[in-house]
């Protein structure tokens, strides 16, 4: 196995977008998103869920909520040999405590593209977590386990959360920022401690930020400037709510910085032809006022996210609302 | 005259959103931005700039292009009693080097409803920034000195210009990062070098930046952790190109640190009529790719302005012709 480098830019925009179009994106889309991550010098690329499709009704949901293998392969498949010669990247899915069949739906590494499996776990589901990140990794992935809703968690419960997770075969740990309401303090103090425990077992550290706060890039690159070293983004913050940290701002600040690998300028044309013609059809997703209001409390996006489908734009008696 | 709090914030909303819609505010939007600021807390609200007539044709510009002494007094004197007895506001005007009769068109600070003359220059107008500041302090009135397109200066150069400025009657420096071009690192660097002098003159540092990389709002912040206790930001972003730090965010983020007298919620209303209402009209602001772009390339936005306003979106072209 070769050493992990250094730093790893994870591309979320098919997974964490999926989650504001219902993961209908089209196969088009998927090979372009594909073949711009290996231009772009994106190290994984997540192509969305493996959710149970007991809980989630199929004809509801595109096929990225529930990322088979073969409908992964199919993408890979289609890209030309020598655009994937030219660089290897790797495949990620996201798996959620409760929510995934990881018995049935996760079969051997052996047997499949996929490379990474990024168990999502709130900390109330901990127990649930440590199975499937075994799991995964007795079948052959690597493992990361990212820890949502991080801006409420109680001290005693994350520390005891850390300490658990970090005895699990485990790679990275991840600092997910759901609601979009970590101010730069916040976010140091979370990142410092999550590299305390890290350090300690030999994982890595992650950043996945939303961006209620306008904060998401300035949050990313805050966590990496003190140690984490798994840096997720998506394509024009495509996903949930006001979405991530943006790629393109993340691609632009690293090259610039002289990392070696990232580029900007790929991005350009996947963004002008597909997030375009996303929003072109009525997509809506990205910082609004009532992002920064469900963020500023420290909440769930929900609220907001219904506010934008209504069309609303009384700010003012949402905030009563929400207060 | 009273000791200056620690902290100022200075809604720049008709300034430097005046570069968006040539100034043609109407009164009913700087009452009710007067009547908003007041209940935020905002200490100095800048209602334009006073720009020469000779340069500027009146009849292609606002008139807080220009902000003559009675119709900044016409705003204030319709504000209800009640309303300005319960809070002491500021008000500021800027005048650029080089643009600006301030012989003629800046009275004596007691014939003067304005408080404050913020004076704009580039690193190599220093001698008339330091003219400027001089009549303006002698006329009676507070003064800053904004330093812009700070991301592209020589550091003996800057050197130089901080000793020269701080020798001045002027009180505050101000970090302009006109280009957005600034990440969190460079903005630090340029911060504690304004600081390391005015701490030596008994000065104080501000920040007024641009939200080309979305760090507005971040490096406000970030200038604030360190010691500039003079912030800049317009409502709902307003400004050249991209647009600044987020007023909204900021008072969010003041309140929320326990900072006394700012509020975010009584900027909504405000938001809800009057800028969505800027944008209904079709006047645009705000991040977008192209803007990342020059900041990224640490230019002057001039051209991505174009770029939207051509209603242009290839962005890989443009981003060609930039290089």
């Amino acid at each position: 196995m070769c050493e992990m480098k250094k730093l790893q830019v994870v591309d979320a925009t098919m997974r964490d977008g999926g989650l504001v179009n219902d993961f209908y994106f089209e196969d088009a889309l998927a090979k372009a998103l594909y073949e711009t991550n290996l231009r772009t010098g994106v190290d994984y690329m997540e192509f969305g869920y493996k959710a149970s499709k007991r809980l989630f009704d199929p004809a509801k949901n595109g096929k990225w909520k529930y990322c088979k293998d073969e409908d992964v392969r199919a993408i890979v498949d289609s890209v030309d040999k020598e655009k994937k010669a030219a660089r290897k990247m790797k495949i990620a899915v996201m798996a959620d405590v409760g929510r995934c069949d990881f018995h049935e739906d996760i079969r051997p590494k052996a047997e499949s593209p996929i490379d990474m499996i990024r168990v999502a776990t709130y900390l109330d589901t901990i127990p649930g977590a440590v199975e499937m990140i075994e799991d995964a990794a007795n079948k052959g992935y690597e493992v990361s386990c990212n820890l949502m809703a991080i801006s409420q968690a109680k001290e005693a419960e994350l520390d005891e959360a850390l300490e658990t997770l970090a005895k699990t075969p485990v790679s990275v740990l991840y600092v997910v920022d759901s609601y979009g309401a970590l101010y730069p303090e916040h976010a140091k103090l979370l990142v410092s401690k999550f590299l305390e425990v890290a350090n300690k077992y030999d994982k890595k550290v992650g950043m996945h930020a939303h961006n209620n706060l306008q904060l998401a890039f300035s949050n990313t690159i805050l966590a990496h400037s003190i140690g984490a070293t798994w840096l997720d983004g998506t394509y024009d913050s495509m996903g949930r709510g006001a979405g991530n940290c943006a790629m393109e701002l993340l691609l632009g600040y690293l090259e610039k910085q002289g990392f070696d690998g990232y580029h900007m300028a790929p991005a350009l044309p996947f963004l002008d032809e597909y997030m375009e013609g996303l929003k072109k059809k009525g997509i809506v997703w990205g910082y609004d006022l009532q992002y920064l209001m469900t963020g500023l409390l420290n909440q769930h996006p929900r609220a907001a996210i219904q506010f934008t489908k209504e069309g609303r734009e009384d700010h003012e008696a949402f905030w009563r609302e929400l207060k």
